[in-house]
């Protein structure tokens, strides 16, 4: 039972920065669909891959805590928690901390779907497999 | 009593759209960011001015739903309204919606607040006094 | 004969500066863009509408020369004009001023190109026709 | 004689793809400038450092020639050499090349200078003793 999740180790960008000096607040969710992505990938999963096939997984709500600001050069850790949460909607639960002192930064549930051909939720079979194996 | 809030026409372009031809999720962060920033100089606030000054007006908090998905060529609006939350708190009602059909694209709740130069939330007196009015 | 080209109006938007409070440079290569894009409406070409139908129109070369850096609140021109500099080559003119005082931002040659569905280099008919009349 | 130069590997993430399915050219100067900062890191200078100490190390041109496109999943590495241009003018010669393949991607050259607090070109000691070594 069970799902351990998956976690990815990133570090700040200058460019990353805007004029507070800090990360701005877009850019996490750069980092929370990069982090998404690579754990799909751990899955036999490949989003461009998908894309390709006409099958898009999109995201239909997010919900981001801001907890504390990153700055120029901190290291930091995403982590990826998948759940099913309803026939046709998966909830990722992520966390990015701080490293080395796993401060918090942000706190997310990102709420996603795939749409096949048509334009109609359906999670791809792989996906079903992967969150009742969960 | 009441306040009207504000609204700013924008329009997509092709950078912000993704692999799957949409505009990217993180995107719609910037666009809600930059109408709040106009929004705030027809207050009389300047973000890059405060920030100069060592009071930062920070996002602690969004939530957004995603319902549609903007394409290369759209024509969109972005409507803010605020409103105090707590002494400290300043929630932003924030709709975007695509034009002509006024289709929803994104309905988002962006939480704020400042912190002065000790890293205190504390709302500068502009701004409530902005919000008294309201 | 002579080609008018194109101008096209824009002004920063805060999330686009960085940590030194002016518009990172990168940007200035998504203003390029932006405008060559507004400009190709103007003559039938759809960017977004040609990848769908397999023809990419790809940038093989920048040079850009950074006079004054824009800050946030500045409002800013973009002038493009192109230029067929071989049978496979366009050459773009393109010049940031900023407004209103029309001091110079960014200079730039940008060279592309559009590769057919084999990745060859081929410039579509309505771009040569278009290129002939200027 | 001769300096060593310094080198990166990063990965492309998803969201750095446009419409076309690779790479956006603006991302490129992304990449390159991450990798200076990272390469003057190594030299134990601090870019966000010397930004609040009011030094302003900046860029006046880039030439990038574009070879190849990267796309989703790609590996490459960024090649950064530094070489004093001018009395006030560094520049740096940058290289991409995907990985395991070695293919050309980017080729570019990025002169840039110092400002000190009056925005004068003024090249730090640091910076000057660096030079004189390599």
């Amino acid at each position: 039972m069970g799902q351990d999740g998956f976690t990815l180790e990133m570090a700040v960008r200058d460019y990353e920065c805007d004029m507070q000096g800090v990360v701005n607040n877009s850019v996490y969710q750069n980092y929370l669909e990069h982090a998404r992505h690579e754990y799909f990938k751990t899955l036999g999963i490949d989003f461009a891959e998908m894309t390709k096939q006409g099958i898009n997984l999109v995201v239909t709500r997010v919900e981001i805590d801001y907890k504390t600001s990153l700055v120029s050069g901190d290291r930091f850790e995403v982590a990826v928690r998948m759940e099913q949460l309803s026939p046709v909607r998966i909830g990722f639960y992520q966390d990015i901390c701080r490293l080395p002192d796993r401060k918090a930064v942000v706190r997310a549930l990102v709420t996603g779907t795939a749409l096949n051909a048509k334009g109609r939720p359906q999670l791809p079979e792989a996906l079903k497999q992967i969150l009742v194996r969960a």
